[in-house]
């Protein structure tokens, strides 16, 4: 079992509390930080869409589609599926010649009962566009307009992209190639499963995938191409955050307030990955339970508060994210969340 | 650290799991079976609302209120805020001469996104009714009632109950006082917090709350007002499923499927408490991490098949819960919730 990360008070007392593991670690491939178990496979499901979006520009298609800031931050999305987040995604697709009949993520509402009860006041009810991967799928079906060859008839990409999300197609052949070459780890062999949106997701160690995302972070141990495809994915994610997740979220959150000092991206079942390029390291997280809010999230506010050089303000703006007042529905202070002692000295040591 | 309870799988692999401690006591205090920590005293909840509307009958109030099953089974209810739980909530309040202005537990949209957007479309916001624990609230205030000697003057009324969650408040010393000697737990030592409606709750280790159900369950080990009260209590939630969870909930569905064999009640941060009479055992369980959906509530299903007596369809039945299949936005099923061997073991031992 995993350590405890997470402290979840109550009054005088601990009610719950989650254990999870964390590998931090530089382009080099050495470990700098690491608690708990960072060698078994974990699907780090949503929190490599960056390592994903890869193809899509060192491919040139971004560039030939004229992809802008908007439209690749969002091929790196897991988004509210908010009104400017349809539109972008939307637009991707028009700009491929197609529309979103193509896409094959499914359709779900969005998970922030806020913007859910919004859409449905407004007599709405979701498209795949509102899907919170419909940005990456959009990227999918943009990179599948450059591998069959800029063919300008949208009726060829509609035939060409059917069945983008099996593994054995073109699309998701090059998207898999990213994520083995970039974290090392060979897939042929990973545990596999299948994606909400319905992807593969294959198992890698958090020792992978945080080297994954040093090398995103800094270039070092990349190809030339994908090198300059992790930069421009990560100048687009911190020219328009909003695209990466939306309202009310720690992503967007930290990336408007920290802009390129930080990629931080969160994965289904208690992921989060990130590149602090900075200080050249990659960071991989997983919450042993699955849980995102409470666990994942306070653990990588914890990282970023702890390696990430801050100001006096910026440090406070974490703090709120590390250290949670919780209140009922009277609004009274009833508990909070708190990073563990064991996670808060493994980051100073 | 308590061992796995539930396995979240997905593809090949084990994506996350919940660890968790569980107490199956019998109306003496002998315990039948028990999986990790047991002694230490953990935070109930909602699991105990039927121990704490135990007052509510055995003061009388609930008779001279003429307070009918669903009104009874809503007390002790952790409900959907559907329309009918708002109507059973306001007609007890009516019943004692007040509306739902006493109200203390606050407001939140309802838990369920197509309930709290069925709520939205119709142009509505939620009120302190729409509240889950709006019927335990209310069998306070006609508790209140009771304790105040029935004055008819709406206004006193008003008087009487305003600061009802307090512990100090003469409502909540009977609630509490009901919830000490079920436990026999010694609750002026234990750990203390506050509620997501604002009443105290209490840590009580899980043995002693196994045993307090099992003792609500059988009547023996209570005074016989207690045991009364628990008995009518017990036949009024098995007559009305429905008031005391919803639409798409665990309790409604197992006590309107088992009836009176058992009664089991939800509480929040993974905790689960239940009684089986026909075996004179109770059940206290609470998932470390505090996940209900997806850990107390398989848990709860595992210990019902495995101690309650059932046809096989009845085990089918129970089975669903107890290995729950998991589906992508597609419909693909990518994995399943599956209670541990450890978990099966120790309840077959």
């Amino acid at each position: 079992m995993n350590p405890v990360l997470v402290e979840v008070w109550r009054g005088n007392a601990i009610e719950s509390e989650h254990a999870g593991a964390i590998a931090v670690v530089d382009a080099g491939g050495t470990v700098a930080h690491q608690v708990g178990d960072i060698e078994r496979p974990i699907f780090p499901r949503s929190a490599v869409k960056a390592l994903q979006a890869l193809p899509l520009v060192e491919s040139g298609a971004a560039e030939r589609l004229q992809l802008n800031d908007d439209e690749l931050a969002i091929a790196c999305a897991s988004h509210n599926g908010e009104p400017e987040h349809v539109r972008t995604a939307a637009g991707m697709l028009a700009k491929a010649g197609v529309d979103a009949e193509v896409l094959e993520c499914g359709v779900h509402w969005p998970y922030q009962d806020a913007i859910s009860r919004a859409l449905a006041t407004r007599g709405e009810t979701p498209t795949a566009l509102n899907n919170n991967c419909s940005g990456k799928h959009a990227g999918f079906v943009c990179l599948a307009c450059g591998l069959m060859g800029w063919n300008d008839a949208g009726l060829d990409l509609r035939q060409y992209v059917k069945g983008y999300v099996r593994p054995e197609h073109p699309v998701m052949q090059e998207v898999t190639d990213a994520l083995q070459s970039t974290t090392g780890f060979d897939l042929s062999r990973a545990p596999r499963g299948t994606d909400g949106c319905s992807i593969p997701t294959y198992g890698i160690p958090l020792r992978h995938l945080a080297h994954a995302f040093a090398k995103f972070g800094s270039g070092i141990g990349l190809r030339d191409g994908q090198a300059r495809a992790a930069r421009r994915l990560r100048q687009a994610v911190a020219a328009s955050p909003f695209m990466v997740a939306g309202s009310n979220r720690f992503d967007t959150a930290v990336m408007q307030r920290l802009g390129e000092r930080v990629f931080c991206k969160v994965g289904a079942e208690g992921v989060y990955c990130a590149a602090l390029p900075e200080r050249g390291l990659g960071v991989a997280i997983k919450s042993s339970d699955g849980n995102n809010a409470r666990a994942a999230e306070v653990v990588m506010a914890a990282v970023i508060e702890a390696l990430v050089r801050l100001d006096d303000e910026e440090r406070a703006f974490m703090r709120r994210y590390s250290e949670v007042t919780l209140k009922n529905w009277n609004g009274i202070e009833v508990g909070s969340l708190r990073a563990s002692q064991a996670l808060r000295s493994s980051l100073r040591a």
